[in-house]
């Protein structure tokens, strides 16, 4: 193998062409086998082995410097940055993140998961080494999918004034994670047809040099155009056109299935890309939607980008036809869109993962909830994870429960969601979101028939004694183990309170459980501070309650396996009881 | 007068275009002298008479939807749309807000005041407009210095694959609130220079069709434009070139400093853009970079478009020369960019105004948190106040501090805020924060030695019994304030404690409180839900000690004075001393 020669950069420049297209082979060959066995982002790693190769051909890293967008696309670069065990060998498969990480090499310089971050990111890389009068390339390495999210947009604005060295690479694959969306998608197509040689060219109007690499998949056609850039003393954009799933038929006939793929995939005898739908929270919500947007041509759904995550299949997209709308990945506009829309008297359904309504918080604050547009907004997978640190989903309470207006549910049961689903497509006096499970469906068989337009009214699941126990939607759950916990060591019939608001506290309901109850005790899927829990706390602060606040630490745990960090933040009934028994 | 005839949109379409060059004359003078009573935004208004005469002469209010960016300068546009009185009759000036608001009138669609928002809106209205498959013009108004927001370019890349109807009316009066920087700006020069007749146009680039017009304050060139645009079928860009503060010369030449101006600042004789410097906290910040800044080549301060706001005056940026950045308004880009900045070994100094930190959540977590990189940021404005709904400054605590990893400092006095600054600047670990008091300078006289590497120590003001007050930032005088009532009041000798730290609790100090505490209280100068005192309440959740957490309502106040607000949170030392008085 030729890799077996290639440990760090500086061994890839003693290959020639022919061994550095060898190398491509055996890189490509690698990554199919640990993605399959592991699951991962696999057409953005097969798509970019060749342009990584020749990047680490002609760049010399870590001395120029080398940023990565979104990076999920870094596997051929960590191959060739001395962490190749970590895909020749199955043991050392979970040894690297699969995320550029500063703490496992030089060659990596942010952590880094969320999209549209490398040009700014490199911007600043490339000012403190003119601050520091030094040398060396800077090199933001960005999809085309990312290029539509504002921080992006911003920063490319800003990075074309720069005045000295800094490279663009757009690794233009004609796909984000589904199609792209936007204006300039039309004009990177334009770009392709023309051979780069279109007048109408959006990089240059914002001042960049510009060069067009038709074969991006061809390292030396590529190793060319990086050595005509390399030491350039102003900004350009490098323009190339890359295959996704390069190399894999089944990836690149079946780009957005492929994106990301599950253990396996590979293995599979039938049709890889379908899926047997369960009913899930996402499948109800869809099938939601759907039903909806069939008799109400007012109904709309719009996402940003990741239509995969709702079960918004190609299906769902044609059936919807002018009422579905992918915005690209542009969250702020989500927003701003669904607000107007709203507003004036359309039904938008907006859904977003928890992480990602991260890059929005502005827009809910003034161009949502200041106005009041009754938009229904959906966040998944909200909570707790074993996640890298950065696709946490432990956020997004603190983030939109604390601005005023916007009304945040969470269901604990099938009935509840689709009872909230209904109640936040029919009012029209406020925006509403739901935190939409990421558990099992859990159904009572019961339809809800609770008016969610009064606010704030917590429900008494099971009355009880002594302690109350607030179990905040698929938290519910717990509360019910910590109950039966509580009375089979202790005796005690405790209180089950479901709030399912958790955007206000049901001062009615809190006020009476003073009465026969000592212990308060609150439960929530997601980052205690600025969470639901203090905000019950607070309100028991001059009374003789006392109050216990469960929930996720302030911190970004790194794939730290679900089982740990329920032990680490005591979220386990024994531990629970544990607690609350130094209180009885 | 001709205004005395045009109570709303249709009675302009009556007059002669020598009726509207009149008119707009009559609603300058209006303008000038309210503004200079009430203060408020001089140039963006004077610049855009011409433009909103047209628009109303053209188009049809409110069936034809215009949608304002930041909407500072629509006071033309509340002229024409039945709100004259708020700038004839001098008793109702405050009447009507500075910003567009539906509550006023139906010509206004939405409550806006942050910038960039106006594309994405309107796209949602012009969305909404097809699913009812209804009819009518969508225009969004957005100044050249708002283009380059993340939210704008999102909305932009969006807003060109429409497919049907939406006017985007780009005020072109090169500038921002100062000069205008991104690579954007170049190619809107170029446009002008060339009649719009480039090749290379941005607008162009998203897919737009386009269409200039130079003489954007001659009424009859704006008529001629729109009437040609009217009822389009598909996504336009109308470029119009205007003056910002045409009509007064003073504004002319001091576009900068007549943007938005302070009650009287044209009756002064002087040179009424010159203001003596006293000494606060803002002018302290600012001597602190600038001293750093001479003798450390890494120092550089970064701000989004509002340098102003923080003293960055043109003196002082002349002085930085490459060791400033204004990136525009794109706090995305500028807080990827210090974070990078930082990583790489600069010293970054952010200074960013509470309002609008909350364009840049996402970054703040993933760009900087996560990365740990040592930037300082210098949050300014943060607290309570009188102001617009749209510019409130409440929510900085709830947003910042429940990030991971981030240090959000609050001082006290200027010698904390000096040590603070030093602290911020040497340390390598982490991202300081630092909430620049917006009061009065407070000196002790006495340097300020605290180590603030050793994290979440608190500092005890004096040490007393029975109560705490735990006074943050600027509201430790009003903690000292308590402390002397509830002396004379009851005889109590209260501990005072000044946090310092936002972003963690002092558990030994609050620990020994316990001792001999009942009641501790938090004041804080922000919004309660998601702040500070909710994790006092939460330590103390599982104890005797019983905790009030003052501060505001998680609400969107609009212009309610600051002491109306303070009566309404219970903020007056009288207050917090009757709602103590019931624990004791």
């Amino acid at each position: 193998m030729i890799l077996d020669k290639v440990n760090n950069p500086n061994d890839l420049k003693k290959l020639t062409l022919e061994e550095l297209n060898s190398l491509s082979n055996e890189i490509r060959e690698l990554i199919i086998k640990k993605v399959n066995t592991t699951g991962g982002h696999m057409g953005p790693n097969l798509g970019i082995v060749e342009a990584t190769i020749a990047m680490h051909y002609v760049f010399n890293s870590p001395v120029d410097k080398i940023v990565f967008d979104v990076s999920h696309q870094c596997y051929p670069h960590k191959i060739l940055t001395g962490r190749k065990e970590g895909f020749t060998n199955p043991e050392k498969y979970h040894v690297y993140t699969g995320y550029t990480a500063p703490e496992e090499s030089n060659h990596d310089l942010f952590k880094v998961g969320h999209t549209s971050t490398s040009v700014s990111l490199a911007t600043g890389v490339a000012k403190a080494r003119d601050l520091k009068e030094e040398k060396g390339n800077v090199i933001a390495l960005i999809g085309d999918g990312s290029l539509s999210g504002g921080e992006a947009l911003e920063g490319l604005d800003n990075a074309a004034i720069l005045g000295s060295n800094i490279i663009i690479l757009v690794n233009d694959n004609e796909m984000s994670i589904a199609e792209n969306y936007g204006g300039l998608y039309d004009n990177l197509k334009l770009l392709r047809d023309t051979n780069g040689q279109a007048e109408c060219n959006f990089f240059k109007s914002l001042g960049f040099d510009y060069l067009y690499v038709e074969k991006g998949n061809d390292i030396e056609e590529l190793i060319k155009a990086f050595e005509k850039v390399k030491d350039i003393d102003h900004p350009i954009v490098v323009h190339m056109h890359t295959e996704k799933g390069h190399g894999l038929d089944v990836a690149e006939q079946n780009k957005e299935a492929f994106h990301w793929i599950l253990p396996g995939t590979l293995d599979k005898k039938d049709d890889s890309t379908a899926q047997v739908e369960v009913e899930n929270y996402t499948s109800l919500t869809k099938k939601f939607i759907m039903d909806k947007a069939a008799e109400d041509k007012t109904v709309i759904a719009v996402n940003a980008g990741t239509p995969g995550v709702f079960g918004f299949t190609k299906d769902f997209r044609e059936k919807l036809g002018k009422q579905y709308s992918d915005v690209g990945i542009a969250e702020e506009h989500a927003v701003a869109y669904s607000s107007a829309l709203a507003k004036c008297g359309a039904n938008p359904f907006f859904a977003v993962m928890s992480s990602f309504v991260q890059r929005t918080y502005d827009q809910m604050s003034q161009d949502l909830a200041l106005n009041n547009s009754p938009i229904t907004m959906l966040v998944y997978w909200g909570g707790l994870s074993g996640a890298d640190a950065t696709h946490l989903c432990s956020f997004d309470i603190p983030l939109i429960s604390n601005i005023p207006n916007i009304v945040y549910l969470s269901p604990a049961t099938k009935e509840e969601c689709v009872a909230m689903l209904e109640y936040a497509y029919k009012q029209k006096e406020r925006p509403v979101a739901i935190r939409i499970p990421n558990s099992e469906l859990i159904s009572t068989g019961v339809k809800d028939t609770t008016d969610y337009s009064i606010l704030n009214k917590f429900k008494v699941e099971s009355k009880g004694e002594k302690v109350a126990i607030l179990g905040l939607g698929d938290f519910l759950g717990l509360a019910n183990l910590v109950k039966d916990e509580l009375k089979s060591k202790f005796g005690i019939d405790a209180t089950v309170i479901n709030p399912r608001f958790i955007t206000g506290i049901d001062e009615e309901l809190l006020e009476d459980l003073k009465q026969n109850h000592n212990v308060v005790v609150t439960l929530e899927n997601g980052q205690l501070d600025g969470g639901f829990g203090e905000k019950i706390a607070r309100f028991y602060g001059n009374s003789d309650v006392k109050v216990l606040n469960f929930g996720g630490k302030k911190e970004f745990s790194d794939r730290v396996p679900l089982d740990e960090l329920y032990e680490r933040y005591r979220l386990t009934k024994e531990l629970i009881v544990e607690d609350i028994s130094k209180l009885l």
